[in-house]
């Protein structure tokens, strides 16, 4: 890991026109009005009524003064500097406005209108971009509701008005959903620093907004609402700087193959593989919710937690059930508990009854009241290995309800001010869910659901794991790019978008994949020598591209474990495929090596619309289809990613070998990810490579590819 | 399904005791105190302000009155019948009470008291069961908050006061957890049937509260907190027949492996597997919730919304993007879209602008108002095909926020009325969630998210499914169970736990499973007869108890084609294991079948601590360990149930032939699976049988179980 130099890096390219975009000192609005029922009124409305600290410069054709601003005829007529237009005109109107914008030095547009690529009209939208682009205008749209940015008090928004300022931050590609969200937030005395309605996308996507929020300070987590991703190579590398520095939590609709096809319908959206989407995520250290409940939940959660230190965690439960569900949800949800008994024992003694446990979850039994809590969530504040904690309480009539928001409160504080994490789930009637609604309002932790509790928690692990575990360099192997090119050449000009299995064979070879050693003979003189040059034992089959079914024409021979057996068994071939196909051209008899049994792993990589090149490995044979054991990587791609892909699969420990099994070459089968990711990243006519199976032998042993098929297209960009 | 049939015989064993418990007449209080903050005043006061419908009796040694009901100083001085008691005094004086109790006629006492397993004095528990069953007395608890049941208004609980009358009948393990979900249940707005608080359940366990709440018309759904089960083949037998006439919520703590040790130290539950636990739940098409805010939300739906007649569900939808959430949601909870693209068209065209879209999810765009909902929301109510709706809303502008509690609660009361579940998800501020917290007091089911309202909806189809899907017949094969009962005498008076490799092969003989021939000769002149009996290819080993590894002695020839190869094997291991081990005494030769290649499932059958005899199924091979490819059933278990077994499995295509192979024998596979849960069911003192791998070839060419292993035990209560 490597923050600061990142953070440099982020701070150097965050450019001036996204800082902009959040901190204008001026904003015009084109298309303002003076009628309270249009777009047009309500933005500038908003901008005024959210005490917007720079210049507002109205922009109607009929002038005058709206919302005791004056009114300007054109953005020609506007004084000064304009940093940012928002645009709320007709969509026909907008090519011509966003033109005189770029003339006139305007940084950036927001682009309200909508009617462009989302109902079909692309054509329009790259000529907007097309004009903004040649004076450095950056577009931030069409079809959005707006922004809210927090460090200027600026919202230009069409629809919320009071939005309280936070530390959190929403990118939404959903307007309608941006919009119910920024009132959902207020309900649940979320904060924001800011939010943006992201739109078509048509020039500032998801990764320019992240620059500006690594760096500020202002927001402590950001939340996305992400349909489809256009330009994920640079969203990756904009995630993962991110991360290294706070949490990102993202909900992904279309995960399904089913809302995928509503998604593509709704935005034009391509969803691309809801799997692949969810490894890079996960890659990137992102935290994905499914729904918006626990999008908000986490956010909020990361937005005030303390980081723990450590991994242990401390459940303290006035009830046994709940203690038992609380230590369920931290199995889901990756929480190690804390273990030292006799320091347990030793810390809550004093606070738990005979009957209780000191054991963890600690039980403090019904008959625990406000002081006995105050004691035992003290515990944890002080003790250095107990990193976090998880409160459980069930209400009973010995704990007076008057006494929970004070204890709860307290506690929490407390631990705060120690560093230390902590949430609460509390269960029971009308004084309890009074409790949670009022400690939720001063932004304490307390849920009414333990799993909803714990959850929580986890994510906070999760970030900080994924920061640890994260890998941002890319590891490439010495491959012959100039050897594959030359082979692609050739089967481009045959007209071809595949390799023939030689050429793939080929290409492997150039990238150093090792491949099952094989050779074609001419004549019986040269069998021997061959033979023995790659070793028994061998197969040896026919090559003639008259004869497809080999086996039929027995023209394979199989197992040859010495010289006389080979010179057989060529002379057997020959004399059976003469037989059966007199008229063949048999170009000569090919002595392969034959492959020994070991653990089948399919490798691949390939181009996805989405992300870019991708890795791919899994339970190989024939049996990938049917299991599904799959792992996905983008790019930063290296030996330590590899590594953790083949842990995701559930077949791994057939690779650690089972039932007394030696260990498999693991590291070997790593070299030949890397080399297949190295191909797929040099040579950008790869569209699509997959070796299956890659079979893996013991450890020291090596493995061989055994099938490969490689297909290929017009350039892409190469990195 | 036999509902008609199933509810007489669940009429005929809900005995009157247990009746009584629900709706005794009379009940009495053993330990009444004057003193307000005894728990024994506690019940009685609930008892009497909950306006009990029967007589009352304190019982206390010093008399007089109490809550203006006469004291009586023993159980033998009140008047007429008791039905039920009340006990509420130290655990010492326990036992004498309930002797005295069942000496009374009492039907049914309520042990309050705690301190008896659940604290290590399992035999004062005993006794009391002991005196109780003498007289046909019947216990609930010990260590149990009480009960409360609608019919009669009897709340004999030490906690909740004002339980709300309603639908939904809960069994708690757990008495923290149950009191606060009292408490929980009327903040929801949840009313109860029943709460019944189990504890040890030293008599009276799930099972027989099960029998009442059947034919209970007050209780619409049941919703059970279990953390470990006993007597499960009974539990299976009443869930089956509860989920045939309404639906059953669990919540099952103890769900991961420290989840599970936690329980245990808490109430001394064996959590068994959970994996069993899960299969078996839903065998007996019970719901199974993780977390409390689930099984509550499920719950209540369940037990309001009508019942679909069919599987098409209607999205209508304000904004496109949580369309495609819940679309996303109804492929995670199993519910089908209405597809037929015309009828949503001509159905929905009239209020879908332009921009919009027919397509299900019917997106009425941001601009809809209450009366376009009103609108759509008809549609479905009054369309033959569309079976359900979720009805999603993004907060907008452009709907006056007045109008959406009468706009949800009209177009709810339409679709109930015609007999169409309905679930709502709003998202948005204030405005957006008042009107979820209304609506919920009015029981219309609206939700702050999309997953969590499609959610409910799922668990309503996936109950409507399981009623159908549900085997409650149990298919028996022709074993012959005197020759397994011979082999396993032997065994035992052998002193072994475990069956040889031979009597395996016995038992499966015995129960007809198809295994590889195999027979010992013991002179080289029976060699060629037996070998074409069974039929090439073959493999013969040697028999000596003095040789362990065979292969080492060179004592195993593989492949054997034909008779000459046959008489050189024999030859060739006599003399290898003469020349390895002079002395070892030779038993013969054995001639088995070969096995060729097929593909390798595990079947397997076991008796389950807490569910008895379990049949098992899986991917087999050397990767059942590692790809957890597995399956459970209990009992009653039947062809139908074993077919959806395989279909659990993720390696179920290998099956059905992939990759052009041929379908393989599963009806074959059937009947194998039949014969070994058979053997587990008439076989009582057979604890656990494995077959791995039972390798089955294509359809019509069978099967052969290559490794059978059968461990024995002392005899198990037969069925």
């Amino acid at each position: 890991m490597s923050i600061p130099l990142r953070l440099e890096k982020a701070m150097e390219k965050n450019s001036s026109d996204i800082t902009c975009l959040f901190e204008p000192r001026s904003i015009a609005v084109i298309g303002a009005s003076h009628d309270t029922d249009k777009i047009g009124y309500k933005i500038l409305s908003n901008i005024v009524s959210g005490g917007y600290r720079g210049a507002v410069y109205p922009v109607n054709p009929q002038g005058g003064e709206i919302l005791g601003h004056r009114a300007y005829k054109t953005i020609e007529e506007v004084p000064g500097d304009v940093d940012v237009v928002s645009i709320v005109i007709p969509a026909k109107l907008v090519l011509d406005s966003v033109t005189r914008c770029a003339a006139r030095g305007v940084k950036v547009a927001q682009i309200i209108t909508s009617g462009f690529s989302e109902a079909g009209n692309a054509e329009e939208e790259k000529r907007i971009v097309a004009v903004a682009r040649e004076r450095g205008m950056r577009i931030l749209g069409p079809n959005i509701f707006g922004l809210y940015s927090s460090g200027v008090s600026l919202n230009s928004t069409f629809s919320a008005t009071g939005v309280r300022p936070g530390h959190v931050a929403i990118l939404t590609q959903s307007g309608a959903l941006g919009i119910a969200l920024i009132g959902k937030t207020a309900v649940e005395n979320i904060g924001l620093s800011a939010i943006v309605s992201i739109g078509n996308k048509c020039d500032i996507d998801e990764a320019d907004l992240l620059e500006y929020l690594i760096a500020h300070d202002g927001t402590r987590v950001v939340l996305m609402y992400i349909e489809g991703v256009k330009n994920g190579e640079r969203l990756i590398e904009s995630l993962m700087r991110t991360t290294d520095v706070k949490p990102v939590v993202v909900i992904k609709s279309g995960r399904s193959k089913r809302g995928a096809m509503a998604a593509a319908s709704h935005t034009g959206s391509l969803a691309g593989s809801d799997d692949i989407f969810d490894a890079i995520m996960k890659q990137c250290g992102v935290i994905r919710a499914d729904s918006i409940e626990e999008a908000f939940n986490w956010s909020k959660f990361l937005a005030f937690s303390p980081r723990p230190k450590g991994n242990k965690s401390v459940i303290i439960t006035n009830g046994g059930g709940v203690g038992v569900m609380a230590t369920d949800a931290c199995e889901r949800y990756g929480i190690d508990l804390y273990d030292d008994q006799a320091e347990l024992k030793k810390a809550f003694e004093t606070v738990v009854p005979s009957f209780g446990s000191t054991k963890n979850p600690v039980d403090l039994t019904g008959g625990a009241n406000a002081k006995d809590y105050d004691l035992a969530l003290s515990v944890p504040a002080s003790s250095p290995g107990m990193d976090a904690t998880i409160a459980l309480y069930c209400e009973t009539a010995t704990f007076d309800s008057a006494g929970l928001v004070p204890m709860i409160r307290e506690t929490y504080r407390k631990n705060v001010e120690a560093g230390k994490p902590v949430c609460y789930a509390i269960v029971g009637g009308s004084d309890v869910e009074a409790a949670i609604n009022s400690l939720r309002q001063e932004n304490v932790p307390v849920y009414g659901d333990v799993y909803e509790a714990v959850s929580c928690l986890g994510m906070l692990y999760r970030f900080d794991r994924s920061r640890e575990e994260k890998g941002a360099t890319t590891d490439e192997a010495q491959i012959d790019v100039a050897a594959i090119d030359r082979i692609i050449d050739g089967a481009l000009s045959d007209n071809r978008k595949f390799l023939l299995a030689n050429e793939s064979s080929a290409v492997m070879k150039a990238a150093g994949v090792s491949i099952p050693q094989a050779k074609v003979v001419r004549t019986i003189g040269q069998v021997v020598q061959v033979a023995e040059e790659i070793g028994y034992p061998l197969v040896l089959k026919v090559v003639s591209k008259d004869i497809l079914h080999k086996s039929d024409a027995g023209g394979v021979a199989l197992d040859i474990d010495n010289r006389e057996e080979a010179l057989d068994a060529y002379e057997a071939i020959m004399q059976n495929c003469r037989a059966y196909k007199p008229d063949a051209h048999i170009e000569g008899i090919e002595i392969c090596e034959m492959v020994s049994k070991g653990t089948e792993i399919i490798v691949g990589a390939r181009r996805d619309a989405s992300f870019g090149p991708i890795v791919m490995c899994g339970f190989g044979g024939i049996y990938v289809e049917v299991m599904k054991d799959v792992a996905f990587r983008g790019f930063p791609f290296n030996r330590a990613e590899a590594m953790k892909m083949l842990k995701e699969l559930r077949s791994f420990p057939l690779l650690l070998g089972v039932r007394g099994e030696a260990r498999r070459d693991i590291e070997g089968l790593i070299e030949a990810m890397i080399k297949v990711a190295t191909i797929i990243r040099k040579c950008p006519r790869v569209t699509d490579i997959e070796i299956n199976p890659v079979v893996v032998y013991e450890q020291g042993r090596g493995h061989k590819a055994v099938d490969s098929r490689i297909l290929i297209g017009a350039a892409q960009q190469a990195p």
